[in-house]
Parts: C-alpha cells; structure tokens; sequence
C-alpha cells in the first residue's frame, strides 16, 4: 500500500549526533517487506546501563517477556529489532525465536545473551522465522558505525509515514553528555504504554536503576500522554541505554535517583521523549489534525488523565474534529462518559481559544465563522475547564478519518 | 444528508398490536427536520405505572433529569418525545424548556406535570425553543390513536436509517398481556445505557416498582449490551409503562417482583428489549456488518464484560472487519488490554464457527481461505476462550467504515 507522508510530519528533521558507545547497522532480511530494511542492531560497549517501560497489556509479546526478564541484570550489549513481525501470540515458537536470536547476537557480539535486547513490531500472530537473522548478524555487528539514527528510525517502522528521531544535550557536572533517541508508531497506540517502540541512547554515565527512575518518571507526560486509537499494542516498548562514554570528558557517575546534578538531564530526557511521543501522534494512521486535548480544573491529575483520554479516545469527537466541526456537544458527552466528577453548570469549552461553551449552555458571544477559521488548522488545541479544583493533565491525538479505516481495513491484505 | 437504509436492517418488520390505554400521535413541528415529523404524543389511561433506565453520563441531559425526579411518583399519564435537538447542555434554558412542555402536555392532557414524561434527541447544546410545542400539542390529544407504533418510531429518528418496532405476548395468571415499543439510536451507542431512545408499553396490570425490577434486570443482557462507538450519550432513555387495561381481560394485578407469576412476562420483555437492542446495532452509523462477540472462560461474569466489550469498542478490530479481515491478532491485543485477567497460552479464538487461534499461537488447522468466506458475510460471531473460569458474557456490535467517519464528520453541516 503506498501511502504518503503525513501532512502533520514535522517539517525540520533534526541533525543527529553521535552517541559515543553506540554504533548502528541495518539490513534488509525479508520479513515480510521488500525492498526496504527491517532489521536494526545497535552494538553497545561494555558497561552500559538499560532501563525499560513496556506494555501494560496482559498478553504481552515474546521479545517483551525476554525484555522484562534480562532488565534485572541492568547491563546491555546488543539491541536488535525488526519490524513486520511483532512475535507477539505465537506460543513457544516466539519464545524459541528470542532466545535463538538473542544466542545469535551474543555470539557475534561476544556478550551473554542476558546482554541482548529484542523488539520486534509487525503483525501479530504470525511465527517469526528467526531463521532469517542468522544471515544478517554477522554483517550487521562487522557494518555497525555511531550517528546511523536516521537509517535505524527506518529499519523500525512498520504503518508509519516518516522516520522518527530527536536528540538533546544536557549538563552532567562540568560535562556536556548527549542523547538521541528513535521511535515508531503509528496506530495501536494508546496508554499504556503509548509508543510501540522507542530507543533512547545516551552517553551520560548513569547507573541502570537512576536511569530507570528517569524513565519512569518521564514517560508520564511523554509516551503515555498521546492516543490515536486507544488501542494497547502487545509488543509496546520503551529501552535506554546509557554508555557511560561521557565519564571520559569528566562527567561524574550518577549513582542515586535524587542526585541534585541531574536536573538538566532529567529535562533533557522528558523534551528529547516528549518530541518523539509529538511525532508519533503526528503520524497517528489517517491523521490530517494534530489534537492538544488540555483538561483543567479537575479534582485531581488523575481525575483530568480520565477526562482528557474520554475525550481524546472518543470516535465522535474525533470524527468531528476530521470535519472540522466544532461540535463541542460530543466533547460534553465524553466528559459525562469519563465517570469523573464533573458538574454541567461549571463546564467550559474553547477550541483554539475561542471559548464556545461556559457554566452549563453555549457561550452566547461565541462567533461560529471564527471558531470555523481555528477548525481548518492543521493543529487543534481543544481545552475544557472542569471548575471544580487544580487537576490538570493534556493527551495529544488526532483525528479520526476515512483513511485511517482504509490503512487499518486492509493491513494484513 | 441522504442516506440510504442500513444493509443490516431487518427483512420483516414487526406486525404491531395495539395497547389498550396507550394512544399515539406524531406531528411535524420544524425544530431541525423538514418534511418529516419529530415529535410524538403517547396519551396513556390513568392509573398506567412508570419505570426507567437512563445515561450513566455525568452531564445528563434536562429531559433526563426531569423524567429521573418524576419516577419518584410511579404514575404516567402522558409522554412527549421530540427529536433534532437533544436539550442536553442547554443550562437553565433547557430545564425551562422541559418544565414549559410538560406544563403544556399536562394541560392538554388534564393531569399534574409529574405524570408527563419527556425525551429529546439530536443535537447536544443547541437551545430547544420549547414554544413549537405549543402549536401541535393539543392536536396530538386529539389525533391519538392505539397502534401507531410505526409512526411513533420514525418521528423519533435522527441518524437513524429505519424505524424500529418490536412486540411480544405473555401470560399473566389466565389471561395474554401485550407488549410493544419502539426505539432510536444509531451512533453514540454504548452502555450504559446503550440505547438513546426506547419506550416500551404493556397492558399488563403491574405496579410501578415491579415494572422497575423488571426493567432494570431485564436492561443488562440487551440494552447495556450493545456498542455502535464506545461513546456514551447524554440523554439515553429507556422508558417502560403499564397501563393495567389487561386487568379487564382477567389479567391479575402483580405487586412483587418475586411474583412468580411473572416469568412469562419476564421472558417477554427482555425478549423484545433484545430485538430493539439488536435493531439498534443493526443500524450503527456507517454498519456492513453486525458482530456477535461472545467471551466465555473468564474469571466472572463481569470480568467476560470488561473483555467483550474492550473488543467491540476497538478500532482495530472494528476496522479489520470492516476489511472482512480475520485478525485475530487485534482480538489478542484487545484481550490483552482490557485489563482483566487472561493467560496468552490458554487462549482460543473463534471467528464464525472456525477456530483460528489456540493455546496462545495460530490454530495449525485453520483454513485462510474458510475464514475469508466467513469474513464476507453481514453477521459475523467472534467467540474467544479465555480458559480460566465459567464467566460468559455476548455484546453486539458492528464494524467501523469509511461511512462511519463521513456521517459523524458531517453531522452539524
């Protein structure tokens, strides 16, 4: 199916950097595309801390398990991934592939398989024929070169319609340390966990459990603050990795989560992610409108988490929002369908700050022609005012077109 | 916007009786529709006994909060419904509106304003000027006749593409009891409450709590299982009223719930509450096919539910229907986020009959090419085993098409 590029696509592609200890390679091994990369490796020095979020979904794919499993040991060497395969329901055979994969790269490496990362994205329930890597690894890990970002955003998508990258400097002591980071998903994403998969690389010297604190923390606003269909993936997965490279321009190991020094680096993580949750939403199958969905003055942050992802998750909202149809009738709806607390007569409604609904009724001053100006933007921030306290939280989403029933009508096809 | 009967809508339609102390009346007052009619008067005989079911949503509509405080008292003598506005989020306003045209009912009628009933469907926000009532009312009381099921269904309709009636026979002590009702809804179709609009008349002599006993078990299997979106609207209203004139024909008067006189009716009711319940699904929004989704094997009955419904709520899985696309693998992925207990490798799925998936991997038995003609018919059942437990539950749904995303884009236009 050709499809282009997303119209919301962000318009600068950012200039990548290297990540000392980190050195890429892709291939092209036939799993179910032609003519295109869908194998990524991502060879690691010895020394590097990996941290993860995965889905929360209660039929998890195979390479999640193995993830989940070789976590505890906090060190990595190798990540491999593919896409058109998402190994995820098959049995057995799925965890016989990620463990026939991950002995593989081990060996090619020269590292313990509980040193390997897997993550494979693609259809579900279909064997994964690990067969295929055997031609591939060597010449991967012998290619592998630092700053391949771009052809390693690639080799990892699956519906997408853009690469996605990012990257940020911080302040770590008197040194500079660097991340990049990689994403892909398109539809299948909601909360949580929201990206189907994302590779954050740094060479900050942090040790596995203050990077997994850091990510933790970070992916609250990020990955898990954006929807397209509100459907969970089985094979969701967010890994990074932290070289330590940067200790040899003197920047000082972290060893403790509340160590003051990382408040730089805490920032750059959640901007670096946050930019790449944006480009997933952007790339959200079908869309046309990139949707800020803010909710405010609810009873708690949870309690707003609710009412944005009722509203953000809502087929007739989102539909509307296609039709460039300010119908703030349906976002009412989808607050009263939230099960928040919530009072009719205290509701507020503004599509792009045009406010359209106040204390319970239509807002008698609001002019129709220019809220129908804001409705045909590419980009739609619609906020609702709860009034009852200082909960506050945004989603970000799209809309809900023809097309996004046409890519997902004929997927597999 | 011309649209053209839903493929699904029913081959016969229902051959309907009339209801003695049950008298109908349509008329065409302009509130959004032209040339057609969108208001209906139901006269009912005094002593008729009132039960109801309405939205969960937080932001109930007016009408829906002048019918719950009028429930209080159990007596109906009369029922106004209009459709084209919906007089949800209408703020003062819409409470006038409804408190204007049940005092004008209860005039034209000769009863208390707690004995009228009202409903209103359409669009959410928009003031309804309540004074077009005052043109027709009268000339509703005066041309109500028994009978008029099909005129009643259709001036109720709004994106709806045909009417919907449905009837059923009891017996009650000696005597046979009669009942028929008519329903609306096609979009914003979810529990609870599932339909927007349903009212369902019997001649049997029952008070006003068993009427509301009845009801409310009697909602959980037909209209509280059903989705067209997942999304919830502010004004579902299911209404039940028994008029008692059975009582002539020897029918006895029932005040217990317990009575067990009263499994015939019980059966009865919950019989055409399935049809209108289904007649609904039928006419989702943009629906080419029906789907049947049945859990069984999970850990409680509640449990089957959250899962069923995280199925027929999900775009993905909707989509791949529309597709007449067997992917399973969306079934697992919604299995898996649901939330509720589930293991991958005790899990089966069905679609028509033919087992796909078992055990957590492919079936190795299944036939592409059965399952594809499977996929092309209009009613699809798509069954999954969890394996852990007796907990069954079947929701009704249907798939979701390009038309889908045109109708609600271009609703308000």
């Amino acid at each position: 199916m050709a499809v282009s590029i997303s119209p919301l696509a962000p318009k600068r592609v950012a200039d990548m950097p290297e990540i000392a200890g980190a050195r890429l390679a892709t291939a092209a091994a036939g799993i179910k595309y032609k003519g295109r990369t869908d194998v990524l490796l991502v060879a690691l020095d010895p020394g590097t801390a990996v941290a993860g979020v995965f889905t929360q979904s209660k039929c998890a794919s195979a390479p999640v398990e193995w993830c989940r499993a070789k976590l505890k040991g906090g060190k990595a060497r190798v990540l491999v991934v593919n896409s058109g395969n998402a190994n995820a329901f098959t049995g057995k055979t799925g965890s016989d592939a990620t463990k026939f994969t991950a002995d593989l790269a081990a060996k090619a490496i020269g590292c313990k398989p509980g040193e390997v990362f897997l993550a494979s994205t693609g259809v579900i329930g279909e064997p994964l024929d690990a067969s295929v890597f055997d031609g591939v690894m060597d010449g991967l890990v012998a290619a592998a070169q630092p700053g391949r970002w771009n052809d390693a955003a690639r080799a990892i998508m699956t519906t997408d319609t853009f690469p996605k990258t990012a990257t940020a400097t911080a302040t770590l002591g008197n040194a500079t340390v660097t991340l990049a980071g990689v994403a892909k998903g398109a539809g299948m994403i909601a909360p949580d966990m929201a990206t189907m998969l994302s590779f954050v690389f740094t060479d900050a010297p942090l040790t596995a459990p203050v990077l997994q604190s850091l990510l933790g923390r970070a992916v609250e606003n990020t990955f898990n603050a954006i929807t397209v269909d509100g459907d969970t993936s089985t094979s969701d997965t967010l890994l990074a990795f932290a070289t330590g490279a940067a200790a040899s321009q003197g920047a000082p190991q972290i060893k403790r989560p509340s160590d003051p020094r990382l408040k730089s680096f805490r920032m750059a993580l959640e901007c670096l992610m946050a930019d790449l949750a944006e480009q997933v939403a952007r790339d959200g199958e079908g869309a046309r409108k990139l949707v800020e969905v803010i909710v405010e003055g609810a009873v708690s942050k949870q309690s707003a988490r609710a009412v944005a992802l009722s509203i953000a998750n809502s087929p007739l909202v989102k539909t509307a929002i296609a039709g460039e149809d300010a119908n703030w009738g349906r976002v009412v709806m989808a607050v009263g369908k939230a099960g928040e607390p919530a009072d009719r007569d205290r509701l507020s409604i503004w599509f792009g700050g045009i406010r359209v609904a106040h204390k319970g009724a239509r807002d008698p001053d609001y002019d129709e022609q220019e809220v129908a100006a804001v409705m045909k933007k590419p980009e739609i921030t619609l906020k609702v005012a709860l009034g009852l306290g200082r909960g506050h939280h945004r989603i970000l989403t799209c809309d809900l077109t023809k097309e996004y029933v046409a890519i997902n009508g004929d997927y597999r096809s």
